[in-house]
């Protein structure tokens, strides 16, 4: 039998609507129609196939990429889109091309922290293109801690301009995206120096190559790209060491701050800090959603690899060898990251929601104590909510490509690929570990003052008293995530912090999860067949959560062994319930062979042929005798030892 | 303070003679000193620089790593080196090489499956490298299930001829190391076809390539590289087609079976999969004693680096930033990896000592049936142990690689490198899922064969009465692991296999486990300084294990929350004890610079100046205008909109 059936048969399993479940994970039919549009237009362009890249070399890589931003500027600019179209073909391009930052970090910054006079300077021209920029912010030994920049901006009132300057290796400007050789500016994040006496941190807008010609201008000592990365190599993250380089007094960002000609710091206090909080709420919902989505891809490849991939044949009345799919291991191991991918696209709409509530009160509201509260909550949860979907993506995407066995680590999986480019996340924005700390401090003061007020948990133990009671009422489940976070926070919130930070990964971690299992249950309530495999995602992710942490509700008698037993059972159920929507489930991610990548993951099941096809691209196959071989080999071969 | 001033600093803190535990881990101070012949001899050779890998594309590496193969080959035939010599060498030499799997594949299976005729014939001429071999046995949509191959060698009695024939696209030799460019012979592994019956699986001498010019040979449809994969991308790991390929009926491997010239098959019954499972165990125990040395590399340049690395300054009477390995977090992470790496190091001599012991068995023991319970004892551990040690060592990678934060992205640091090239052990060699079952299967057959003798276990209670008790004895611990296992065994053996296998695979890894616990405990007691801190490395490697997989312990009442809470605590003052010796329990593993290849685990410290140094050899930076400019963004900065 050919794999294609194999899929075929896997399609006419299904329990549900596929497309009815897409509109749903799009947030309706009209976006999904959008994004077919765009689609569309990305798989009709040529420059834009992914087929060659896992061929190509460094060099090449950043070339093909630097084509690839051409075109989609170039688009952006004659179909004049707008921001949140650009942000769906650059999503179905799914490739961090060098542009990437300068839209999604560099015309944000210069939109939100210009003075209108810098910005009708600046922000069309950056907005076409015309200049490229990028944004200077981490150093080689600076990187969470913002406090400890090195790059100076000495005001010197003479001439009436700010020197940047590197005063030492660890000041060097790294890391920095479209920096290496692509930005010809740069808004530069430096210790601000009026009369010899460090002001704090301010942001400067610092041309570094010449609008004519490309080359690098005076006061940069050395400008490259910070070499090869574990993934993400077709962006050249670079860096900059500044030696006294001039610029003039009017290119420090000045919505909120300026310095004026006599070298004396006029602020606008209290505003600049909820505006970046709020961008960092912004950047770290979308964390979130990509979470979700890469999750959701590494799903689909392993999932429908699994379904045609046979191996042993356990019957003597059969002549095939078995669907992997069919293994309890293999469904123990992918369908929980399928309902995970779920989860995350349910929680990364929330996120948005509670992001958009936030903004309406930044605007409208009229109580400061309020919009600080509100900012404080957003921004705890989506500090929780990054470092948790980051680590769930990336532990997943690895538990994809092993299911996929030796084939899985081929680059024709797509499956490296994918977590090559993907892990940075867990260290970018925000350190996953060090975010825990922020969500830990929110939960502790909140409960501080609510313990003021006296309220209190009630429920200490789980009153599940038979197996089916875990999937009939949602709400066992939810008690206990709930009350995991309540019983971390009270045990620590009295103790020193540096003797509790693994305690506290812990509690972030608790808490994320709450957020997820809540999000994911309120997102399960509709109609029909959707609703129904719905339900049993949700289920099978929060049981199969409290199995994994099981110890965190065994210890303090929370939960007994009979009851961790009957989770147990419950998911083996759901994992044999859920097998027949496998593959349908990962369809309605509709993601196109395109995006996918995959030999693996095709959807039309035909995996052994694509690799065998593929292959025949690699440049090594280009000639029947190696170049290396008259060199090498044949000088071992043709020895006379 | 400069960062090389902080390793100096650190290295004055150890409790232990670095040198006497090098030696240790070396297995003596003799072999230490030959290692370090072997590195000096490597260090000299500028080929065997790993500095620019990094940089190099696909074709590149290829190129680089056949030079390589070249110069060892031709040390290794000129300096006469033994097989341990040149284990050593290739060791040192550190790169997944086109001659690898020759050396450690091809050779060996030469001389297990001849006959002494064919042995002389090809041995000789294999070792010299006249015939470069490899090994095909996986097919494109066959591995585990090796009965499923569908390659054919049909013997033609007319021409005295076999037939090797790949009759569909999923029988494709695939994944073969060394096959894709550089071997020009091979052994296949093909089902035997005599009469039109077929006889099962047997391997076949087939060239592939001409010894004059290394041109394909008639036969071969297709034959090359299967191409980029995650990692180990040096080696040409390929694939062939055959379309009725001849060769003589003297090219099977005849030293268990041979086909006469009528073409009836005469075996020698037993002794060929007693060999076959001989060279599977000492496969497998390799894998162990590999994930060992990985994950100290790993460690290695994750503590050097966490301890030169500063970030925060948490106090009020310091100007400088705090080391990130004095983060609680950072040693929680990083500790009990060291700890793991150590484990590994010794359960790694555990399993050679079986090995040895068994195969001693096998050549001078007298009684068929003590001879494969040893074996089957044998190869159940190892099963478990390549599975377990492998998972540890894959997900320790990563963890030391997300604690070097942004950075540990970088190639520079070594650790991408280390990951994706490590990986593929999670699926060569048995796949670390399915061979949980085989360590099951025994568990099973040897608690059924003890309950009938009446044998039980006696202790269902942790008697742990007070916190130092764990740490003061460890039967406490042993007591625990020990107890999962029976209890696992008890719950499953009578169950349907296809039903439990999740319970199996935890089964396994808790086998694993026990065995490691034991095997580190016996491997601790050493007199003085040495000793101590051993014995705190065994401690926490066992807690924090129990730790991790605490509801094993809880969900059966064998353990309590107040037990639960003594082993957090443990391990945490366990973490403190050892910070000071960190860095030196991993300078104690003796790494060289040029085997971590990395900027961030130097020995001297100066990672800031190592990274800073290393980019300008990214062919990026060796032009100041990028080639692309004019192409692609010119028309962009210029453009007239």
């Amino acid at each position: 039998m050919s794999t294609k059936k194999d899929l075929e048969d896997e399609r006419k399993k299904a329990s549900f609507n596929v497309q009815e479940m897409t509109y749903l994970l799009d947030g309706g039919k009209q976006k999904s129609e959008e994004k077919q549009k765009f689609k569309d237009l990305v798989h009709k362009e040529k420059a834009f196939s992914k087929r060659d890249i896992i061929f190509l070399g460094r060099s090449d890589r950043y070339k093909r990429a630097l084509e690839r931003s051409q075109i989609l500027a170039e688009t952006v600019n004659k179909m004049k889109l707008s921001d949140e179209e650009r942000t769906i073909m650059f999503e179905e391009v799914d490739e961090d091309l060098p542009l990437t930052t300068h839209y999604y970090l560099f015309v944000p910054t210069l939109e939100n922290q210009c003075s209108e006079k810098q910005a009708k300077k600046w922000v069309p021209a950056a907005r076409a293109c015309k200049i490229i920029g990028c944004y200077a912010q981490t150093e080689l030994g600076h990187g969470s801690n913002v406090r400890g920049l090195e790059t100076t901006a000495t005001y010197d009132p003479k001439t009436q301009e700010f020197v940047i300057h590197s005063p030492t290796t660890t000041s060097v400007k790294w890391w920095v995206g479209g920096l290496g050789k692509t930005s010809n500016v740069c808004v530069v994040f430096a210790q601000l120096i009026l009369d010899g006496k460090n002001q704090g941190l301010y942001s400067f807008f610092v041309p570094l190559r010449s609008l004519e010609d490309h080359s690098k201008l005076p006061g940069i000592e050395f400008i490259g790209d910070i070499g090869p990365k574990f993934g993400f190599n077709a962006m050249d993250n670079g860096c900059v060491k500044f030696n006294q380089c001039r610029i003039p007094r009017t290119n420090m960002l000045a919505r909120f701050a300026k310095v004026n000609k006599k070298g004396q710091l006029i602020q606008r206090s209290g505003v600049s800090s909820r505006v970046n909080y709020g961008t960092m709420v912004l950047m770290r919902a979308n964390f979130v959603a990509t979470a979700g989505v890469t999750l959701a891809k590494a799903c689909t490849i392993a999932t429908r690899y699994s379904a045609v991939r046979r191996q042993f044949n356990n019957s003597q009345n059969s002549h095939q060898e078995v669907q992997v799919i069919d293994y309890q291991t293999q469904q123990h191991r992918i369908f929980p990251l399928i309902a995970a991918s779920y989860a995350l696209y349910f929680v990364a709409g929330t996120m948005n929601e509670m992001y958009n509530d936030m903004m309406d009160e930044l605007k409208n509201g009229k109580d400061v104590n309020v919009m600080n509260q509100k900012l404080a909550l957003v921004h705890a949860i989506s500090s929780g909510l990054k470092s948790l979907s980051t680590n769930m993506t990336s532990d997943g995407i690895e538990e994809c490509r092993k299911c996929c066995g030796g084939h899985g680590y081929s680059q024709m999986s797509g499956l490296p690929y994918l977590y090559a480019t993907f892990v940075h996340r867990n260290t970018a924005e925000g350190d996953n570990m060090i975010l825990t700390q922020q969500v830990a401090r929110y939960l502790f003061k909140s409960f501080k003052s609510q313990a003021s007020t006296g309220q209190e948990n009630k429920i200490n133990k789980c009153n599940v008293s038979c197996e089916d009671d875990w999937v009939q009422n949602k709400e066992h489940y939810v008690s206990a995530y709930k009350h995991r976070v309540l019983r971390l926070v009270k045990e620590n919130h009295n103790k020193p912090f540096d003797e509790i930070l693994i305690d506290i990964a812990q509690l972030s971690r608790a808490h994320g999860m709450c957020v997820m299992v809540e999000s994911f249950v309120k997102n399960c309530n509709h109609q029909g067949p959707i609703g129904v495999v719905l339900q049993k995602l949700c289920n099978l992710f929060a049981l199969h959560h409290l199995e994994q942490d099981a110890a965190h509700y065994l210890e303090d008698g929370y939960m007994s062994g009979q009851q961790l037993q009957w989770i147990r059972n419950s998911v083996r159920k759901l994992l044999l319930e859920l097998r027949p929507d496998a593959v349908a489930l990962v369809d309605a991610f509709n993601f196109s062979d395109h995006y996918l990548n995959s030999a693996l993951g095709k959807y039309d099941g035909d995996v052994y042929q694509a690799l065998f096809d593929w292959i025949k691209e690699e440049p090594l196959n280009k000639s029947d005798v190696v170049d290396g071989y008259s060199q090498h080999l044949k000088p071992l071969i043709h020895s006379k030892l």
